[in-house]
């Protein structure tokens, strides 16, 4: 990331708005517009549908044209959070994962005491036609999920933007964060967090766990499920690298 | 108002979302939607500038048709709000009116309280052009005014009635839970924990992991605080107890 950019981000400290898979421009115009609203700048887009620069962006963004110019384009999820320690999903469905569900205000508190701690973070949005699927969903410590008319709840995606965003600000306005968490070393990076996963997956097919190849991905889903919701710090990841190495190399390598 | 509207009203019992001289056909759709999100479908339209219906409200409403069918249509703000007994005016310049000035949280208690008292109640919002005029803000009680980025505060229209119709739901959600683990299966029990633990440091130290003696207590600690901060599911364990026996195994365990 540029040096600017962590300026920047530095400045706000609010969340990225992580969109994946925008279909519409007006969409992502109007969840520019309704990120400027609420003070927040960082948007990130993981594969929108018709390209970008989008000029359909333009217009309902009303003016909001510094989030569309800084607005950074990623080819996959993993990348668009790299720089992340903390990660929510905004979703209806949480389909069997085994994660922290928040409302957007619970959601806002939790951001500002991660922020506090010197966490960055970010919310992924799913794309209009089918949200956020599992493989994305990995990648968040917790759920965003919006209390609403059970018998019609789908949001327009800059409308779920919008929520998120200005819980977040309401969140501000008020009393400061009661809670600082009290860690001797920083949160892991997701970058971090998917090179360990990625280092035990690969220790795991060595050794024939994922026999039944059609099981592999939910294991692998519930693998991370856990791990995230640890909210592991830098260190404790290289703690966790250790214990793989160690593992692996087995009684036999005689390092006493 | 016909019967069966009184009916429909005094069922959900929220606010009438009244917008005067709305522009674009695609806000009213949007707005539509929002209110049926948030169990809302009493709108009324005072002088829509393409008339009505407007086909092009029907595909932002996404759904929330029957909010469009069933909207009235009023000459003016007067006979709009004439059936109601307590109305708000959702602008961001109230203009040197001297009226009560509420967040829409506020504003949504406001109304809960009034609603709670038998009373009807609406919200008043202006064109995207210009907003609320002080004729219109005459007709209201109090003002509601959303906190906002103060370099950036304008909300486009149906961003606005999503905001005021989200925090009169949630005004009637009642308190969060604050988690809502979705598990299929049950907590571990720190037995069960604890069994994992003394399995993982056994095999670490077979493995030879804890080569400083004096420093083996304080990794203990540090590891068992990361799992235990992880909330473990009773399948958890399980799945991380097959983890520890598949990576000691090893490559030439050919379980393939």
């Amino acid at each position: 990331m540029a040096g600017t950019d962590r300026r920047r981000d530095m400045k706000t400290g609010g969340p990225a708005v992580i969109l994946i898979e925008p279909q519409l421009g007006e969409n992502i115009g109007m969840a520019a517009r309704a990120m400027l609203n609420c003070g927040l700048d960082d948007m990130r887009l993981v594969r929108p549908r018709d390209g970008w620069p989008n000029p359909s962006a333009t217009s309902p963004a009303s003016g909001a044209t510094i989030v569309l110019e800084r607005a950074r384009v990623f080819e996959c999820t993993a990348d668009a959070v790299a720089d992340l320690n903390r990660v929510y999903a905004a979703t209806a469905r949480p389909r069997d994962m085994t994660l922290p569900v928040l409302t957007p205000r619970r959601g806002a508190d939790d951001m500002r005491q991660a922020v506090a701690g010197g966490a960055r973070v970010g919310v992924l949005f799913g794309s209009e036609r089918s949200g956020l699927q599992n493989d994305d969903i990995t990648h968040a410590d917790a759920v965003i999920q919006v209390p609403l008319n059970a018998a019609f709840h789908s949001l327009n995606l800059s409308q779920a933007v919008l929520l998120v965003a200005y819980e977040w600000f309401q969140a501000g306005v008020g009393c400061q964060p009661a809670y600082i968490p009290n860690s001797r070393t920083p949160a892991a990076t997701k970058a971090e967090l998917m090179g360990f996963f990625n280092r035990l997956e690969s220790a795991l097919d060595s050794c024939g766990f994922f026999h039944v190849a059609e099981k592999r991905p939910i294991m692998v889903r519930n693998i991370r499920n856990f791990f995230q919701r640890a909210d592991l710090r830098e260190q404790e990841v290289k703690t966790l690298h250790g214990i793989v190495t160690s593992l692996v190399r087995g009684p036999d390598s005689g390092r006493i």
